[in-house]
Order: structure tokens, then sequence, then C-alpha cells
């Protein structure tokens, strides 16, 4: 079996990771050459992910599956590939996922909560917003927006001006949304068959730095079996009324006892790299499956490891032969030049007490480079 | 970092999948296209194994270390890549491996018992080997032997010329061993690293079926901490002597209480592939790290799984989709297309009891094609 990856970076490295045990070959569509993939199947190189040619050349006519490892590509690239394999998660979960309104919209739709939102076309519209949704608020792009990027905190009206001289021109408009005292922040990684089997992993609680996901702990200290039935609903829910194929990872935060989904993604995703060394069976592996209609492995964590953690590796090259000797540790690289602000690895760590995985990532921590 | 491999059958891509989550990219020399190696790195395609022009396209100037993958390479093949980059496990261990008599002289001569023997070039020592070590015997090869090929049990001297006719000419002579009624045959797999550091994994129990290894254990059955203490002793010390990088495998047989050496292989090993799910660090990643020179993971058996099994896939492809479904099986898939006493793939199963791995490995069986 030939599975085709629109991306080629980390994730799609991790998908074939755990998907050539299973006997299958990955073939990966990149925008720019010596993506990190390529070490672990064929890179195709094309000037755009909806260009039909790259598509053409990816697919073959012997790929029977096109996934997708991140969801900034065009819709369109979907369509196009779809005339060539089946794609899965389909077209209507990145579509919803591409666009912070309509994916609220989404969620709000199905009786699921989030914080309060105002969409944005025009500057007039960027003061009702700040009206409807009060300072301080959020701004962001609807659309292309990851770890961070196009977005920003207004905390009074003064900030209007400059923010819609940033980010006004964006295409495709803006959004603002409510500032969130959230407790935590937790995500919710699911996983739905193309057959309908579905499994939801140990809710993760997440400590983003600059905007980039730093550290995730797995399962989050003190849940309740209610939040964790509540969380567990949202995701299942989710799947269910997209008639997803795939992992699926919601953000979540917790404010006072409500969980408000923040966004989803409909793929793999970073909170859950733990899976790796902590679950039964790694998101990786179950995305696999449950794109190719294998049944789905168990989510659960594995015997004799109670509590995991991740700590991803950001910028510099890491000390690998230090990082080896931390107990529990386990080192995932991607294979990138390092870069300020590029995911470069990530760490897991894994014991049966949250002590012992917390100390060993405190000894992690340092040894990296500041 | 650069690993180049000589050999690209399923070590080499088990190999790369251990080594390519600690950023290293992996290039594979075989002598036929279309090597299942190809999955996860690059294969140069050359004559021979030890011809120049293949193994400069090999390292390409970059490659940072060559290791091998099976022990039936030319020795030659070590000598002209060691021009181009350092080779670990080294020349003399792929030697000693290579001649049963010179194998069983080295363990011989650092004290450790093997099989009685007796080496031959000519008829006339035919007769002599069955005087020195008796009927029945086996009757094998030097040289290129594996998986029962290239060997025959001689049962009374009646048999001496038509074993003659079929083996005789075989290039590097034949060898006499004494026919082991054994108790059992274990393995040993130690690891010891370029700095010197050594490590050694529970002590496997094996069993073959038609020459091919059917099904591991680990840890074996009924050890008793002697026994441990002595098979470790045997593996550290040969490693030792050999100045070894990499790990190095041991058939044992047991036989009333004592410990012979069948044989040995200069590097990963069938009998560890339970190792990938059962072990804290597997043999494949444990490679990797000691010809690197990075620090070796802990041998020990992973926590919450005492006992781990390992049942090979051979001759037709396995139905995957079932045996997905039973409990604590894990599916490793070669890419190899199907044919009769191949290895295709191999099932780890690990559990806190015994007898839940063998439950779940009868399960299992009972799925496969006959």
């Amino acid at each position: 079996m030939i599975v085709a990856v629109l991306g080629a970076g980390q994730l799609g490295r991790m998908l074939a990771l755990a998907g050539v045990p299973l006997g299958m070959k990955f073939r990966f569509l990149s925008t720019s050459p010596g993506a990190c993939a390529g070490d672990v199947g064929e890179v195709v190189v094309g000037p755009r992910f909806d260009d039909e040619d790259s598509i053409k050349r990816l697919v073959k006519g012997e790929a029977d599956i096109v996934t997708y490892e991140f969801e900034n590509i065009p819709a369109r690239a979907i369509e196009v590939a779809a005339r060539y394999a089946p794609v899965l998660p389909g077209a209507l979960a990145l579509t919803l996922a591409q666009d912070r309104v309509d994916e609220k919209n989404f969620f709000r739709s199905i009786d699921i909560k989030t914080p309060d939102f105002h969409a944005i076309a025009t500057r007039h519209d960027l003061d009702a917003a700040a009206d409807a949704v009060g300072c301080p608020f959020v701004l962001k792009t609807r659309r292309f927006g990851y770890d961070g990027k196009g977005q920003r905190v207004i905390k009074s009206r003064d900030e209007l001006d400059s923010a819609w001289e940033a980010l006004g021109a964006h295409e495709g408009g803006l959004i603002a949304e409510r500032f969130i005292r959230f407790d935590r922040e937790l995500s919710v990684i699911g996983v739905r068959s193309s057959r309908g089997e579905t499994a939801v992993y140990p809710i993760t609680q997440n400590v983003h730095r600059d905007g980039i996901l730093h550290t995730s702990f797995a399962p989050a200290p003190d849940l309740s079996a209610d939040l964790v039935e509540r969380a567990n609903a949202i995701v299942t829910r989710a799947m269910h009324e997209m008639d997803y194929a795939g992992v699926l990872a919601i953000e979540l935060f917790e404010v006072g006892g409500d969980l408000l989904v923040n966004e989803m993604a409909p793929r793999v995703h970073n909170s859950g790299h733990w899976t790796i060394d902590g679950a039964q069976t790694s998101q990786f592996e179950n995305h696999i499956r449950a794109i190719t209609g294998l049944p789905l492995g168990p989510t659960s964590m594995r015997p004799g490891i109670a509590h995991a953690g991740m700590l991803n590796l950001v910028g510099d090259h890491p000390p690998v032969s230090k990082l080896l000797t931390v107990p529990g540790a386990r080192v995932h690289l991607y294979g990138k030049a390092p870069k300020p602000g590029r995911k470069v690895g990530h760490l897991n760590f894994g014991a049966a007490s949250e002590s012992a995985v917390r100390a060993s990532m405190e000894a992690a921590g340092t040894m990296l480079p500041r």
C-alpha cells in the first residue's frame, strides 16, 4: 500500500516511521527541496500543493490513499488529489480548520462552546468587534496562522489603528476572539477510522512559550471523570459530525470548569507527540490505520507508563549525547537544520510517577541551549 | 550524521527506523534493485559488496560510519569501505563469523565451550570427522550458510558418500559438528559501544521450524541467576576480546546445565526483534548508538512488559487487519513480496504474564496462512 502525503515536514516523517512497519510506502509532496520527510520516503517537489501535475507525480496512479500533514494547504489541493485517489481526512474538516470563524461557527452549531468572537472584514468591523467582545481581545487572521503567527493581543482601543495597519490587509479577513484567562490549556486527540470506529487519547495539558508549544503532560493532572467525559464527547461529536477519518486534535481552554474550543487541527498534532512512547498506539500509527481502514489500536497509556511528558526542541541542535543519558527520555529529531523558532525535534518522557517525569524533563531542560 | 549500510534487507530497514529519530540518514548498498530498506533510505545498487565504485557511491565522501546488516558479505568489502569511512563492527568479527571453524576456535581460545567439531577439506577428512565427532553429526559448509541452508544431519557412515557429493565441492570446506541433543536453544544479545560501554539484553529462548527461527520468548523461562550470569559473561567476553562495537548475537545450546556456543552474528539478530516493543531500547537503536559513539540505552524489559514474544511471518502475506486485533500484538512487515521460506515480517507480543503472551501468540498463529 502506498500512502501519499501533501506536505513533507516532521509530521509526515513521523507518519512514515509509524506506517512503514505496517508494510506501507510513503510519498510526499513538498513545495521546497530538502524536506525532512525525504529521509523516510520519496519526495516530489512541486510549485504548489494544488498543482495538478505535481499531484499526478505524487499519486502516480498507484497511491492507495492521500492524506495531508498540515492544514494550510489550499482546499483546492484536496479537490485535485481526489480525482486520483481517495483523500482522508476529507475536504470539510480542512476547510473548517482553515478559517477561524467557520471553525467556531461549526462548533457552536453542534452545541460545543468556543470563546466569544467577532468576524472582521473592515476597519469599521474592528470597532464593532471591540464593542462586542470587549478589551482585551486577541486579533487574529482568519486564515493561515500557526504557532502564534498572525495574531496579537489588543489591550485597549488605542491599539486598533496600528493593529489594523499590521493585519488589516490580510487576505481572508480577521477575527476578534475574547481574551480567555484560562486555568489551563488542554488538548484532546481523537481518531476515527474510515469504518467509523473511534478512540480518544488521554487528555493532554499544554504549556506554550512564545506562541509555540513548549511542553505537554498526559494525562493532564487532576482531571475529573466528568471533564474527561466532556472532552471526549467534544472530539467524538466533532469527528462524527464531519464524517471524519484520521486523527483530529482539538485545543481547549479550561476556565472555571468549562471547556471552550480554541481550535482544531485535522491531523496529527504536536500535543500528541508523547503518544509515540507513552501510548499503546501512537497518534501517527492510528492516523495511518484510520485512513487505510485498518482497526484502530488502543489509545490508553502503555502499561508501566502512568505519566508521559513532551518537551519541544526549538531552534538550535540539541546535545543528543547528553540528552540520551536522562532517565526515561526518548529523543526524536526531525533532521532539520537549526533555525531560531524552528521545531527541530522533541523529547518524550515516561514513568510510573508524575514527579519522575517532571524531574527528567527538568534535567533535560537544563541541558538545552538557552 | 549519515550511516552507510552494506546490505539493504529488513535488518537495514529496521536499523533506519530506529536511527532516523536520532537525526540520522541512511544509505544502503544492495546487489539487487527493489531492496526493502529502500522504503526508509537511499539504496545504491552495485554488482558486488566489495566493488570499490559501488562503495564510493555508497559513502559519497559524506557517510560518517559504515556498518553491515548481514555477515555473508566479502571481508574485502570492509577493507574497501574502511578506505572511505570507519567500519563497525570491524573486520575481525565479520571474518570469524564467516567461518564456522575459525569461529569455534575463537570461542575455545577464550575458554568458552562449543560443540565438538572437526574441520573437513577432503573426503578422507570426512571419515576422520565421523571418527572424531561420532554419529549422528551435523555436516555444514564452513562459510555462507544461513537459515539452515548448506547443512544436513548425518545419522550413519552410510550417508557420507552422498553427503560429500552434495556438499564436498563447497568453497571454503566443511565442518562436522557433534549433534547436540540440547534442552533448548537460547540466544544472548550484547551491545558494546565504540567507547567501550557494554550492555546485555534479557536471554531469549528460540524455537526453529524448518531451519528458520519460528518464535522467541524473552526472558527465556526458568532462567537461573547463574545461567544468566554465564550467558552474559560469554557475550561480554567475546565483545571485549574482539574490541567489538555494535550489537553481537550469540546462539547457545543449553544442555544439562551447560551453555555451548552454536554460532555468533556480528549484527542485529532475528532473535532480538522482540526488543523493538519489549525492551527499553531496541537492538536496532542500540546498534546505531554503539557504532556512532552515543551512550547506550537500557536493555532491560520495558516497564509493564515482563514477558515478550516474537513470531516470524514466513512466506505468504499475513492478514494484517486481523492480526492488529490480537491483544498486545505489534505488526512489523518488511515490505517484501511473499515467497515460500522468505521472512516477510514478524509479530511482537508483550504482556505482564507469560500466559498472556502465549495466548496472544496462539491466537495470532491460528490466523496465519498454513
